[in-house]
């Protein structure tokens, strides 16, 4: 392994306990089957909603999961590992059950969105990268979810591949934010991978390069006519859009037409309207207005407030990095060994025991209501958002196409209640159903038991 | 290219406008020599310093950046680019040279860390993911620095791939808090690919496995003896506290020594104080109290505030998202053409033109007193910080060992003023030379002329 693998790819990208429970747990014989759940144990503030994402780059990961012999060189090195340990890696394939939400589903807090089911050594050691997959897309799907809301149509674009944490951060949120609902992507490689649409306009470098700004215009629309979109903050604001104006008949002559000019910093409310005026005076009312710069999704309502015109926002690194809320509070927790429910009552962080499902339901207008969280055999009315999406470690269904997980997605945000759709404080109502609550009780009274034994 | 290939060294991990902005300079001859400078227009709030790191990374990518077959494919297909600019892209080898300040080195607001200086298709074209690289790393060792000078010596271990932004992040969040005075990671691969340290405990799910807590805690103890620390919050700490008492003779009899105790939740001052007492009234003294559980540098300074017997700390989340500021407001801006100096003039976005250095003033006793911004020709007094790195494509040396650049940072560190070393507010001084005073009015004097002339 060298650096320019995908270290996604390494069974080593994982926490170090991960391997030494590993050995403790084939040592002692804690080989039987554990069911884990991950969830997110409290939303972020101003967050009324999160939408699920990453799950088949978490399925990708499952099925290509391998150590490689320099890896298993490596950890032979170390001299941390019993021979037994290593042979079991050396063997390693992951080979066990996986239930989740599909992508695109909205979630509330303390719902699992995936189940992993295999041996308790299996479960355990796919912990780390599971969760650093299914976490980021969900982030950035939850945040992107608030500026498609926001937006109500308006064009979106993913511009924020240079202050995302990383490659792989940025293809991900590339994809996360096209599930949620943006309309394209300025990274290249999201499209090549997955088809999303991309897109892009010019850098204030293309201007400054030049002696004179409407030479840096005229040249590019030459060079790339095609949905040419001109940036005119470089110097002034309102001047570059009087060239603008002056440029477009001679463009025109020449077959090239101006489809947009794109504010990458300013005043953008007084700027638009300005800007607006100018190209509406000049005959240019269809070149449409295009807004960046450091835009997060209350900028985009306070542009609808102020009724600013402009048709399209290019967002980067609030939605690549989910800037007021860099992470969630996710956890990835044993809720069932040896067939056996299981709790952790850590402050703060006490879980809900055994193999649960989310129940959905729908009011008479079609919108979400309420989310009952049981047991999985405690079955309930309404919707039933876990799926089976693996068994022993091969999918059930081919992975849908990202159109079909973009239309969950919309459907999903389409069903939203009004407060949490308008981006306001909500907190979905979620009952516990009586089988967890018999569940849980039963747990407590064993685990009360063994401390007083103890 | 398949999507196990490291994103991170694909020529289309870029923004698409990039690859149209390179079309439109290879058309209209622009190809002279153009200098991009890398800088922090203004540093986050509550933050009196950064670091620089991710050099190292910046290079290989810069050494390693070839298009492949299958993206050359793609990129024809896309129907989008003149064949002339797919033959240049499937020649492109990056020849430029580099300057830039030594990873580890302590910088400020609107000094540039690095430059790049190639024709203006090359420069340009690689700007996206050398930002995405340098910001990600010099986000995360500035933060890490934050936590270290807190810790005062106090062991620092970083726990945060699960919550880092995908692979990439985790992995290189590894890197750049070693390289700012951290102890250990918990990544594997980290240690693998960079010798770096790596320390591990256990998970609640390991103590959740077994029916009785101190069944779990011996069964880890003889599975796994070396360095051991054992979790004991996942029910109730001092009852695990007595526990560990309890089973310390019966491990020392089969000559297992618990090194430490780790608490992941709860008031983790009062906690420390009752399990340093119930440890030391058990004979334990040498048993160290490891603290971890969503920590960052306010809770270490709290922590140190409060005497709370804490003797190290697991930082996950807040340190691999860099959680207060997730993002630095950086930038990689055209500062010369043609040998004629740059400048953009955007509300709020302005920039110093031309090739520039920084050259930093010591005080008598050694510390940090001023920066002096000028032009690379224009030298003063002081130690010049940037320093040439690569020279037509190549590496003017060889990587410094990952050891070098981790003692220029603790240097670094001991030598800023006393209001940063004790993470209060604070704003270095920074002189601008006369050489930038001038070049700068000379760009002005030379934009209000074109702008008359338009």
């Amino acid at each position: 392994m060298t650096t320019n693998a995908n270290p996604g790819d390494s069974l080593l990208l994982t926490d170090l306990y991960q391997l030494t429970m590993l050995e403790a747990y084939l040592e002692q014989g804690c080989t039987e089957t554990a069911a884990f759940e991950f969830f997110v144990r409290k939303l972020p503030e101003r967050r009324g909603f999160l939408m699920a994402a990453g799950l088949e780059q978490a399925l990708d990961f499952l099925e290509r999961l391998r150590v490689s012999d320099l890896e298993l060189a490596w950890l032979r090195k170390t001299g941390r590992f019993k021979a037994r340990t290593i042979d079991w890696l050396a063997q390693f394939r992951f080979g066990g059950d996986v239930d989740a939400m599909p992508e695109g589903t909205v979630f509330f807090s303390n719902e699992p969105i995936l189940r992993v089911v295999a041996p308790l050594p299996v479960a355990q050691l796919v912990e780390s990268r599971l969760m650093n997959i299914i976490h980021f897309q969900s982030l950035v799907a939850s945040k992107a979810a608030r500026m498609v809301l926001a937006a109500q149509g308006k064009r979106l674009v993913d511009f924020g591949l240079r202050r995302a944490h990383g490659a792989e951060a940025g293809l991900m949120a590339a994809r996360a934010s096209y599930v949620a609902g943006f309309d394209a992507t300025a990274t290249a490689l999201a499209g090549m991978l997955w088809n999303i649409p991309v897109s892009g306009t010019m850098a204030h470098a293309f201007v400054q390069a030049f002696d004179d700004e409407a030479a840096a215009f005229e040249g590019f629309a030459r060079a790339r006519p095609e949905g040419l979109t001109l940036l005119i903050d470089t110097y002034d604001t309102e001047a570059a859009a009087r060239k603008v104006v002056a440029l477009a008949p001679r463009l025109a002559a020449s077959g090239i037409h101006i489809q947009g000019v794109r504010l990458d910093s300013g005043d953008l409310v007084a700027l638009s309207r300005s800007v607006r005026r100018i190209l509406d005076e000049g005959g240019l009312r269809d070149v449409t207005i295009f807004a960046s710069g450091g835009l997060d999704e209350d900028d985009i309502l306070n542009f609808a407030r102020a009724g600013a015109p402009i048709d399209g926002f290019g967002i980067g690194t609030s939605l690549t990095t989910s800037s007021d809320a860099p992470a969630l509070d996710c956890a990835y927790k044993l809720e069932e060994y040896a067939g056996v429910a299981r709790r952790k009552l850590s402050a703060g962080k006490t879980t809900w025991p055994g193999r649960k499902q989310v129940w959905r339901k729908y009011g008479p207008d079609g919108r979400m209501v309420r989310d009952i969280l049981s047991t999985t055999d405690d079955v309930q009315e309404g919707q039933p958002l876990l799926q089976p999406v693996m068994r022993s470690g091969r999918r059930v269904l081919p992975s849908p196409p990202l159109s079909e997980i973009r239309a969950r997605a919309a459907y999903d945000l389409s069903l939203l209640p009004e407060p949490p759709r308008s981006l306001r404080p909500y907190i979905h109502p979620i009952e516990v159903g009586d089988g967890l609550i018999r569940l849980t009780e039963a747990v407590d009274l064993r685990l009360a038991r063994q401390a007083a034994h103890a």
